[in-house]
């Protein structure tokens, strides 16, 4: 971290805010330059608030140097992490998986619907038997009977699954079920008790990026996963909140080579929740292939109009046979290209 | 909720889709223009996925009549709800209070603190035992320690504390200790198994608005906790995020006579978060003073370059006694408007 | 155009705003449900102003049937727009071109430059005479002596130029030196007097999203130009403004199906401003060629740490090299696709 | 202009960088501390692009330490600067003024509705001749007619008139006409043509935000006016877009002490686009008077239901000689308190 003074900054004041940062166990590195005074911060940087520091009247500017996660940055991990999500399914790196299945879990389709994605390519089974939703009064999941219906399609298809995870005190349930992957999402992107509980277990974790998270908080957030212990964490990049009302979020793919340039960990998309509409899933699964997504996480339902969620956004068994394909298609140019390279 | 058709909507597509919705519980209510085919839903319309009617192929477009949130809107309430939060203390209507106090509670400055802006005019002591914080490696805060403190305080000034919970878990705690009312922070807008579990108390809440919510969302979170039967909700306008780096959030002061409008629940406005900097917590406090808020959330430290968290945008007690002149002779002259109409 | 108006609505209160909208020239359709009374408005609904209706006592929700953009809307012309660039590129439907050259026409090294794009593939030459900069004390362009650069480039290549229009006050300049292609920068993007103006004439326009533009305010801008007689318009996806500051905008691919959705225009995307720097230029090009781009628009420069504007995003001629190679192997896919369905 | 280098820079690359930044007519300071290397550049860094610097290799950060704008900071002109707008009346400084009138100049209504603001307390008049509407089919404004119905407006009332420019080719006939302030819109805020023109005239400048502009982007809109001359600048926030719907934009209040601390001009808000709705406007001109804003511009028509343009968020007089007692009382109030600090 780096403090810009004031061109009139005296050597009084520049010793009083030295003497403050040292006070919080930093060293300083003080340079005097004809118009301007640059005090580096030398130390575990993330004791001192950078607002408060910007806010002392000699201060003109606060600029960090590095960035604050440190487990989840490229910089001290250079290659790529590849995570085991079970059933042989590793993710990450060259690695490229599809996630696909139901928005919830409803019943018995659950296996069909199972058992087409996989026909299709897909090698992770995902569905939610905990819903986040905005009303209190919309259908909130199956609960436990809906994680027991995951894992006898995950016994069946010999896939991973997939599934949402919003309460701390469930985690004890998902480990006794042994899921596979749990899933946090956007509402909970920032929900420090259950990112630190998760965080206990060895369980590879989907994060989503919440609604208006920047891209340094996704990774923060995965840095409070990582710092209990759990490394195996997958980012998701599935749409921010903007202005433009004719998508259901903006889809930042800038996100996916962006998060590749500063961590190491996997990034998937997901064109499902990014667009909300059926019509342009495939387009957007494409696109996020294309920068160079890790995997993707797509719903898919043998009857949207009857889902009890997110029907609009679904693609049904037979339009994601071809979005398979072309998606196989498009990744096949990617490897080609990283390997001429 | 209202559903367009298009003009080339067939007489056997408008049957397919009222049949749709009849199954679902609903009545329908079929106009055949000379223009257009209009279905209105009648009954119980939390049912039907908006977004998913909009997707069928005869839909042009869907349009919610009346809002999602029942027990928070004033259509169904229309007298303004007050708020008993203790010690004789009370919000809403014509009843203004300021809730102040440091940003976290650090230990014995906290009745000082207290003490000071008791004598200012504060009716309510806020403080943080539980901390929300971006990185994992920033101070957490006190926690149960933190907890006693405010109980201190709170005995000695008879006043009533306010102070946030983030994990669902610490309810009891919370329940146990008394304490007066809980405060769940933006992060955990839309962290729906909290909002149930203080939902299930009779303690009031002061609920933040979400970083990325929507005036309509903040009212779904207040749905939430109302629907589990406590009534008890304030809510609280912080800042929202926006492209705008000079502050901290973007205030959205509109959301004041907005909240206002659609609903009967106090509205508290919190300068401190909402611009980040000291130099803007005072005339921020009196715009929301000004446009009809119920109270204001103002950080108050006596020595802002040491606190623990935020010392940026709190306030010294000399500066919020001088604000507090300048709140109350802004409030008189909104009191006086109001009485005169 | 639907008003849908409170249950409590009078038949006076109803006659009342029938009688206003008949008023203004149309007709309405009034049909009274057991619920609510919606009004349907026949006719040349621009007369009215949606937030005007929307704000009368009786009225709970306004609702626009119809997009308000018509020449520009697939509806009233379903097959796609191919326009005519000049010098034998068309550009639209199956045609796909890439745009590339340096941001500014600098002087000698335009020519070398448009060497190396067009040996790369680029079949359309970019370059700014005219430049853009937030402040007034930047490098403001070359102005004429640019444009004439440009036309010698233009006929030593044959191929068509693209250069940027600011000022009304210019566009019989561009037409004295038959500049090809006149951009409409994100900037002007609702500077009507100067989208009337390029509107009289025949020349294209690529016309550029407005940084906190809408789509459907995209449309209407490219319906200004089109009210006034010239079809010629290519819309552009460059990134809007958001929260997000690691990266200069957020490119908002969804822009392009959305768009392919609700208009014939061709759509043309350009990472480089899109994202601001070189390193996410290609993976963001490849993902707007594979979900459905008609074209892309790319910066290169031959000496980018010297270029006078933008060099932070610009490829250099061996990167544009490359970055062609995986475009049209992307493209190739997307044809092969789109063929097979 | 600081630049942070990489800890593994070179002393090559370190001269290589110092060398590039001189031949740009630059001096630097270079600074090697044990854990950082910083290059300060002094001189006329507006020479220097941020974004190419920040995309070298060995470059880990840029930051400005002045602001890109001079003419119009705070810094180099302490004091606030008030403006002259003829008829006797000044804004700036302890001068506060509120310019109301309607949206559009309709006609003969224009007299009517300027006698009524002017009783009520108002000191400038405005009305549009030339309007910005997003679709080319609304109505565009009476144009020089309506210019000339302000003009008599003005000599009967002896009040200065405020009315929008929109086109670099119109500035002579405002010039002609003697109009008192040009108001330049949201949509021009980066229509550099036109800053440019009206900064080669005396006359004074209402300056609006754009809709996704940053404080930053305004005052650098001003400073493209003052730099040809015209230091006659008068700021106005008028919303900004966000991700809310419940109103037209996001008034983003904290703007204005953020403005008051950077620069020097007056500062104006506009509750009336920055609400959208009637019922909205009272209490945020209260806020905004309250938080130190200059003066106010407002909407008032007389038949709101029948207005050209933007009914939806016009004061009836009535309403406007209420608004006006509040906003006084509000008013006495901030000026008592300034006085009295």
């Amino acid at each position: 971290m780096i403090a810009i003074l004031k061109q009139s900054a005296s050597d009084e004041a520049v010793g009083h805010i030295v003497s403050w940062i040292e006070k919080k166990g930093l060293k300083t590195d003080v340079s005097r330059g004809e118009n301007e005074t640059i005090i580096g911060l030398v130390g575990d940087t993330t004791k001192i608030d950078p607002f408060l520091l910007e806010s002392m009247d000699v201060v003109e500017r606060v600029q960090r140097v590095s960035e604050p996660f440190k487990r989840a940055n490229r910089k001290f991990h250079p290659e790529d992490s590849v995570i085991d999500c079970g059933h042989g399914v590793k993710i990450g790196g060259d690695q490229f998986q599809v996630i696909a299945g139901p928005c919830s879990v409803e019943g018995e389709n659950l296996i069909r619907i199972a058992r087409r994605v996989k026909a299709a390519g897909a090698t992770m089974l995902r569905g939610g038997a905990y819903k986040p939703r905005t009303s209190p009064y919309a259908y909130q999941g199956m609960g436990p009977a809906g994680l027991d219906l995951l894992c006898e399609a995950s016994a069946e298809l010999d896939m991973p699954i997939v599934t949402e995870i919003m309460d701390p005190r469930d985690v004890q349930v998902f480990l006794d079920k042994k899921i596979d992957v749990m899933q946090i999402g956007a509402r909970n992107a920032q929900n420090f008790p259950l990112l630190k509980e998760v965080g206990k277990t060895k369980t590879p974790i989907l994060l989503k990026r919440g609604m208006s998270g920047t891209v340094d908080e996704l990774l923060m957030a995965a840095e409070y996963i990582m710092s209990e212990g759990n490394d195996n964490v997958i980012l998701c990049e599935r749409g921010i909140r903007t202005f433009e009302t004719r998508t259901r979020n903006t889809f930042d793919l800038n996100a996916v080579p962006v998060l590749h340039h500063l961590s190491h960990l996997p990034v998937v998309a997901d064109p499902s929740h990014a667009t909300g509409y059926t019509r342009y899933v495939e387009p957007m699964a494409l696109a996020a292939t294309a920068c160079g997504a890790n995997g993707l996480e797509i719903e898919v339902h043998d009857d949207p109009s009857h889902a009890w969620s997110d029907g609009a956004q679904a693609l049904t068994p037979d339009q994601f046979d071809d979005t398979m394909h072309r998606i196989r298609a498009i990744r096949e140019v990617v490897c080609q290209e990283t390997v001429q390279e």
